[in-house]
């Protein structure tokens, strides 16, 4: 008996366990503007006022399902600051993101690339806060349009890589080294840092 | 009276004219699965019924949307095809995508992020085949996963670049500049092609 409670918990808790990567899925998908409550309903096969019962908006769904995410990030962000030297910080900052990107690739994408999910994100400050700590981490203090330009082209490229035909299919140590060896180019920065030749 | 005519052409000619603009910054902004066709006939001042007697469906507007882009694209490629050598095809490929990026910013993110475009193109073969000649310029014959994630990062890496703040606010000539500049250095190319130190 216990085994069939844990793999089919009843109820009201079961739906709001479930909700974010079903959300999350049909966001991928259907773009998060195209993902109305009552799809999310229809894939979770419960009722939309189940639904309603957890979650008043679509946009309270997407902070539900982007919310791990962006503590996961920070964290990375975080880490990065902490770094002593400028090469340790792009390094703990390139390396935390790829890793991810690689693990969270829908995730990433949606965050990165769909215009409905970053108009709700933008209206909330500490997840701008969080993408310029990310963008400042690999540019340094007032940064050249150039580098610039090779930075944000590093990290959108990292996280629209990952979900892109035929990459997607390459072993993620593979994916992961190969990302990063080409962000680091990118950024004008050689291989293998602090390592000998 | 001419100039009446011209600035507010009547009618149907002018709904079918106009959609495909007035469509385009629609799904920029909420997505191709999040905008109607109800949306489409707010925006243009028409009613549903006058959209739908020129497009059945929201596929075919996607198709009138995308359309001239994609023939920009095909004559980038081909230009990139004929061109003798390798590095003279991969120089042609980068700056013709930059050229089509940097003028067609809501296009081109929303051709190569959003998902629901993405589905509604893979359906297409012409679309793939063109998508994949585009990467075959940039990678050659038979590229190993190295090249292969290079060359992503790359066109995924010009294409989201285009749409990021605060890159997004250069101007033109600088920011073509660090673009090529940047996928040069992605894809392990030298900096000036051609030209003497």
């Amino acid at each position: 008996m216990t085994t069939v409670v844990e793999s089919q918990p009843s109820g009201v808790e079961n739906t709001r366990e479930r909700l974010p990567s079903c959300a999350l899925a049909l966001f991928a998908e259907f773009s998060f503007e195209g993902t109305s409550l009552q799809m999310i309903a229809d894939a979770l096969g419960v009722t939309k006022a189940a639904v309603y019962h957890h979650f008043k908006t679509r946009e309270d769904i997407l902070l539900a399902v982007v919310r791990p995410f962006l503590a996961d990030l920070a964290q990375v962000v975080a880490r990065a600051e902490a770094a002593r030297g400028r090469r340790p910080q792009i390094e703990c900052m390139l390396g935390g993101f790829v890793d991810l990107a690689v693990h969270n690739r829908a995730m990433v994408s949606m965050i990165t690339s769909d215009a409905g999910v970053t108009r709700a994100l933008h209206g909330r400050g500490e997840y701008l806060a969080l993408i310029n700590r990310s963008l400042a981490l690999i540019t340094g203090p007032a940064p050249t349009p150039e580098i610039l330009v090779a930075a944000t082209m590093a990290l959108v490229g990292i996280a629209n890589t990952v979900t892109a035909e035929p990459v997607a299919a390459l072993p993620e140590p593979q994916l992961r080294l190969h990302l990063l060896d080409a962000a680091r180019r990118a950024l004008g920065l050689r291989r293998r840092p602090d390592t000998g030749p």
